[in-house]
């Protein structure tokens, strides 16, 4: 163990995409010793997802913004390398937020890391069965409530969550299932091999029309992980009583101001809702899904696919990915 | 009877608010004779709503929009002065889509004119237990879903359906009940006369700041008549689990290119809802509902007002108070 470890802290507040002055590499605080009741993490694989941008925003969210000269908060794999707890000895392998850095204290306090058994891959503790595919799971079936033959659509489909919703949306008995995707290669992957029905290029397919050719009944469930155009393209092909799960926005968390959905009246019209939901909110309900979930891979009925970025350093580069579209599945920073 | 008959017809498509060229006053046809099981009804009062502007447009919506050279589509009551129909003797009155015109033919099919029992005022009729009623019942508890105690804000408050859902939501049990309308007078109307807690006039005061003030532990149930920086205003102090009711948008009917809300990801944050209804998928429980409200407005706990117009000329120009605020409850016009 070296005496000091790297952090990578927010060192101002990005616009847009996060660039090199947003952040500051330091290795210059000393490795924590735990006190008692504590242990010392050493991560080994970062979760990177959207809502880590939406942390460095000065603006008020459902967690507190990341300080100015904070290490920048994320989701994480590590071991217990020292301990003085008894509920996490030496040799766990423990999930949670560990933060952009190469050492974290847990303190044992319940639901603040979770032990994960031996056995399963970190991508699919820190996707399938992490915080994105849990956001998939619960969104779909509590927020949507997909009925057998509906017609489902997600837009970011071939990112970490939009990928799992597809798939479960075919076992929960959905009609047809449209993904709508930033590539051919994500289009070919959606359809080829986690048997959505079709998959939508937004960057060279006008969304509208072929949402009205695909969905000719129109939509009954959108689980809307972009916002803007494409949600606008969504909202005016709803079936009536329509549900639209809001689980994020990426293509507006990089914009000082964001757009409102211009189609909204359609909700009026096609007498639909649209909710949003908080996966922090179903952490309780998450060892049974995580069961079922499993279950599912196993059988190989719910395919994953990771984007693996190497080293702390490019925590910030592989944030950014996500953004530009850059990454099929889970992206993970190994540590 | 006069030979001939007067009729508003729609000369072609308003862009905001409608001006003369848009509508035409047309008194050549000839009144129409009532054929086997049809009667024909003496136009009296007509119901002027919000909606009758969106059917103008020649955009989709919950109804074909009305047809150039086609009579202006609304609601209205009159009395039935020749008759080949068992169901509609000579000298019933008649609610239905009369539409602006001095004589309409009424063909007796269910749910296309409704009997009016003796010795309830038009403008009641109209109002507080026809459509701008009904809407403001069903919206509030189907769709807000108040709970007691739960904080009540509704804005085009001063009009017709807004100053029902007040009234409503106090007699639902409502800890607080905020109104938003245009004018000092509308406000004090609200709290003086219909028992709402506070009202804020969005012309003079900051309403995302009063809203803060008077709902200190957030808003329950959003009632949304108007749209735009209103319902921006709104979503940014809801309280968790919040019901955002949108019955209509009045601020963007008039524009060509609707803007949507910026603060909908407020939705996610809060895990609150934002809901469509239509008037029209209620008209089964009419009846009941509107038992109901009789028996309140009787006792005094539901107060009404109505704005009249005189004559079926200035029909366009009562349309357009609803959209300048020029008035308070409900816009009548009488033929």
């Amino acid at each position: 163990m070296t005496d000091t470890y790297r952090r990578i802290l927010l060192a101002s507040r990005p616009h847009g995409l996060v660039d090199g002055a947003n952040l500051t590499v330091d290795d210059t605080a000393a490795v924590p010793e735990p006190a008692d009741g504590q242990a010392l993490v050493k991560v080994q694989h970062l979760s990177i997802d959207p809502t880590i941008r939406t942390w460095m925003d000065d603006a008020p969210g459902y967690l507190p913004p990341i300080g100015i000269g904070e290490v920048v908060r994320s989701g994480g794999i590590g071991e217990v390398v020292a301990s003085r707890s008894d509920a996490l000895p030496v040799g766990t392998t423990v999930f949670g937020m560990l933060g952009w850095q190469e050492y974290a204290l847990a303190d044992g306090a319940e639901g603040a890391m979770t032990v994960v058994p031996p056995g399963i891959e970190p991508a699919v503790v820190l996707g399938v069965l992490g915080v994105t595919g849990m956001t998939a799971y619960f969104g779909l079936k509590d927020i949507g409530q997909p009925r057998p033959g509906d017609t489902v659509v997600v837009s970011g489909a071939a990112g970490a969550t939009g990928s799992v919703v597809g798939q479960l949306a075919r076992i929960e008995g959905a009609g047809t299932v449209v993904g709508i995707a930033g590539s051919d290669d994500k289009c070919t992957w959606l359809v080829d091999e986690l048997g959505f029905d079709h998959a939508v290029n937004y960057r060279t397919e006008d969304v509208a029309a072929r949402i009205r050719a695909t969905c000719p009944d129109g939509i009954d469930v959108y689980f809307d992980n972009v916002g803007g155009d494409i949600l606008d393209a969504c909202l005016a092909n709803l079936a009536m009583r329509a549900r639209v799960v809001l689980c994020g926005a990426i293509s507006q968390y990089n914009e000082d101001r964001p757009v409102g959905p211009r189609n909204y009246l359609q909700l009026i019209i096609k007498r639909a809702r649209m909710e949003g939901f908080l996966i922090l909110d179903y952490l309780d309900r998450f060892p049974a899904a995580q069961l079922e979930m499993a279950g599912w891979v196993m059988e190989g009925r719910i395919h994953h696919r990771e984007h693996v970025v190497e080293g702390l350093d490019r925590a910030g580069e592989a944030l950014n990915l996500l953004f530009s579209g850059g990454n099929t599945g889970k992206v993970v920073v190994t540590v």
